[in-house]
């Protein structure tokens, strides 16, 4: 019995409430799953056009990097938690000392938002990351000329050890493919650095990792430590934005096992509560984090009919300290395919009667304007045969307005039958 | 592709919208169902405590049978549809001869709400009911006086060939039991005719029927007649309200399919569009259909994890004219109890931990405030076993505070493990 329990159980008002910071389509997704279990939830959107805005029970309006619309929410819920990692980390901090429950906690937030400080966390716990260093942020040296040298200096003797090319990324606000760039030699590094500079953007230096999978866990964990996983997935990944997700994909068995095992350790490790999505790179066999995001995941999609308990109701049960449910998968193959735009003039919610001819086609849309290249809603597959189901995910995606790249087409080691390439084209 | 499709792809802004008749847990759990598909939700409440204004994207506060609070919700959606069946078929006439589209429509409203008009309708197209006579409506006769004795005349005909005892119900407004009474005699009619009459309540006599099993059938009807329907699921009632759902329960393999075919007559007989629910009876080794409802219905709450297409998407699907989802069952067991209030001071949010701990338990709570007998939720669980998976939902809505009858428990067919009958009572 939880002291959250505890504390409801005197309330006259029964009903425990979320606040969730940012309202786009994580905070929609989770208010679904609120609303099911009998659970308050209050989102503090950047826009009364977000895409949870319509769905939540409440709404605070505001800025979440402002420290007065944070505590605006605050006071409208039992616990603070997130959608995205666009949030001041010394905001979250004050409302902590101010006493608002606040999950996960600015600890994890911290390691979460700074890629430098998550790749120094995870590399110190002994945890496989990529080979990196800090390039050194703008803050930290005087004269900008100075600057450029020093970060040419670090970027020159890493590649001598490490090869060309190598990547630069911007320690905070990447998402999506944004905050990522490869340089082949240094002069490509030389106007990444200059442009960092000027925005003021703090850079880290990796390997190129030779990647054979990129592969997704997500965990789930309770502020007393307990947890548990879902299945391990393959993501493809093209330009740095996952479009689809196979369980269990190319994954072996043993791979899996251990990739669940490295997502827990990395979840004790940044003190996770809620979601955490650990993003991971098998090359040169073995597994290497790449990315970590401490709230529900884009990778997790496929667990609201994939899986027994879906992310979003455990992150619920995860940040209100309520026992976790079973992330068993409810099927063989689970194959989720992202649905984008592909102009402001085709809508994916004009375009529902074709997709839902597709037998057993899951589609969950956002609600939100079309434009192209945006993430508008995704589609979900469950069934015995991988091809099958991705097949039928992919070409419902298709038919919502989705550019569908060659890369993801023309994925060798899950062909997509014939009949996805001959079908008409999008008018 | 549909008119509707054609419609919606011209206008500006491409949501659909859908508007339901009444706010309760049936509109709460449609609300989720349109959230996923990024469909506009809107409800008529009575209250602005209903389960489902929380979640709906917009709410009109008004009644059900108020010609102008019915406009005003059809100002907001491109649909109307209903959660209840408490309406006023003439005034939803009046809306559709203005040009509303109101689905189900007056015709199936019709058939629905009035027990004598649905048992005539039944009978005429050749469909099993229970033998069944209509006693005469209020308006119908003179003096209240000569109404009592051609009421009785009527009843002691009628038991002359059935037998005693016999079952009064009244043709308009029952649910849950409401509005059917069994009566042993002619002394204990004439109390239910005095009553009956002074309320202004016209009555139909049927036989009681010796019922072997009580099952119900899902129907999701089209527009153009395309129908689909779940499996069919026996149902446990104690005192008319339908306490657990079981899938497939004691129903053998052919008498699954007769029902499917009577429900699919059903449907299409009273032109049934959106969900439509067939309460039957199974006895004396044939199946006579006792009632329906044009609607979600608490026999297909099931369907949100047991089957790949839940009845509120269906509903909103075909309300909508769009392809219907599979219907296909998702494990071989299902089992689904109702969650009850038993008293004001114990609200199953305050024991949501308690129930989460089973394994696999899916928890709905409809965020109403608890009163004794008041339906506060349900919870599903899927499985392989058929007495694990009730076991595992009836000690869930009992450590969420339901009482659990002794006829509950007691089923011989299914016994209850040991554990659920000697764990504590509720606090």
């Amino acid at each position: 019995m939880t002291d959250l329990f505890e504390r409801t159980f005197q309330r006259s008002d029964a009903s425990m409430s979320v606040g969730m910071v940012g309202g786009g389509q994580l905070a929609r997704m989770t208010a679904e799953a609120a609303s099911a279990l009998g659970i308050r939830f209050v989102v503090l959107a950047a826009d009364p056009t977000d895409a949870s805005v319509d769905v939540a029970h409440d709404v605070v309006i505001g800025s979440a990097k402002s420290i007065d619309d944070l505590r605006a929410l605050g006071a409208r819920c039992d616990v603070i938690t997130f959608d995205h990692e666009q949030v001041d980390v010394d905001a979250v901090r004050s409302l902590e000392i101010e006493g608002h429950r606040i999950r996960p906690g600015s600890h994890t937030l911290e390691v979460a938002t700074d890629k430098s400080v998550m790749r120094e966390t995870l590399a110190g716990a002994g945890i496989e990351v990529p080979k990196f260093q800090l390039v050194g942020s703008p803050e930290s040296a005087g004269e900008p000329g100075n600057q450029l040298q020093s970060s040419l200096a670090v970027i020159e003797s890493f590649s001598a050890v490490h090869g060309w090319p190598v990547v630069l990324k911007a320690s905070r606000g990447g998402y999506d493919g944004k905050g990522v760039w490869k340089a082949a030699d240094l002069g490509e590094a030389e106007r990444v650095c200059v442009a960092a500079l000027k925005a003021g953007v703090s850079l880290i230096v990796e390997e190129a990792v030779p990647i054979d999978l990129e592969l997704a866990v997500l965990v789930a964990r309770r502020p007393g430590g307990e947890s548990v996983t879902w299945a391990p997935v393959e993501t493809t990944q093209i330009e740095g934005v996952c479009r689809e997700t196979l369980v269990p994909g190319r994954l072996e068995r043993d791979v899996a096992a251990l990739a669940c095992d490295v997502a827990r350790a990395v979840s004790d490790e940044v003190g996770a509560v809620g979601v955490l999505s650990v993003e991971m790179f098998w090359a040169r066999g073995e597994l290497m984090v790449n990315e970590i995001a401490a709230r529900p995941h884009n990778a997790g999609h496929w667990t609201i009919e994939g899986s027994v308990t879906s992310q979003f109701e455990n992150h619920l049960r995860a940040v209100l300290d309520l026992p976790l449910g079973q992330t068993t998968t409810t099927a063989a193959n689970v194959a989720c395919v992202n649905v984008f735009g592909s102009g402001e003039d085709l809508d994916p919610r004009q375009r529902l009667p074709l997709a839902m001819e597709l037998p057993g086609a899951h589609v969950h849309l956002y609600a939100k304007a079309p434009a192209r290249g945006r993430k508008l809603g995704h589609v979900t597959v469950c069934g015995e045969d991988a091809d099958d189901v991705r097949y039928r995910a992919l070409e419902a995606a298709r038919r919502l307005g989705t550019p569908l790249p060659d890369e993801l087409v023309a994925n060798e080691a899950l062909p997509v039958t014939e009949e996805l390439l001959s079908t008409e084209a999008l008018s």
